[in-house]
């Protein structure tokens, strides 16, 4: 994969964590996080290289679903562009914009 | 239900309503934005009341799962305050702002 793909993915993850089970989020968290191989998650699990593929794609495909059902990575992307024209004139605004922008 | 309760369920199916099927959402609509009655949505959609009102309960649970699982509602409330902690000094940033709080 792609480093820009795991960025999207990464934040897909982030955004709709809550959707996903246990097993799905920490199994994409340790590939798109902690750069795991499918040899080493698959020891971790107890389960097959295959397995562990099969949960990655399945995982991923959910994200995609969600994101075309939701738009919150493309709200959230549009609310930074927003966010990034505001003219702020002191320190205490920069820092409530870089609050919302973690928030996002 | 409360009018403060129709606000909040109003702003919940608004958020999650890509999660929510055809007939759930329009059924919610129906009761929470139109202020349909139970006989009229049983009519409009050839079903008893019975099962309108079956409809209605099941997806305000849903709601308040999806509420619980991803919390965008107290998210959008926590960004909408921060927002409104900006001091803005000109007419374009606060369009843009007020451009933002609809995107939540």
């Amino acid at each position: 994969m792609e480093l820009t793909d795991k960025v999207k993915y990464g934040k897909l993850l982030d955004l709709y964590s809550g959707l996903l089970t246990e097993k799905q989020r920490y199994t994409l968290e340790g590939y798109l996080l902690y750069d795991l191989s499918l040899s080493e998650m698959a020891q971790t699990q107890n389960l097959t290289r295959q397995a562990v593929f099969d949960t990655i794609q399945k995982t991923l495909k959910l994200l995609n679903e969600y994101e075309n059902k939701m738009g919150l990575l493309r709200r959230a992307n549009e609310i930074t562009l927003l966010l990034e024209s505001l003219s702020v004139t002191n320190t205490e605004s920069a820092q409530i914009i870089e609050k919302i922008k973690n928030l996002l």
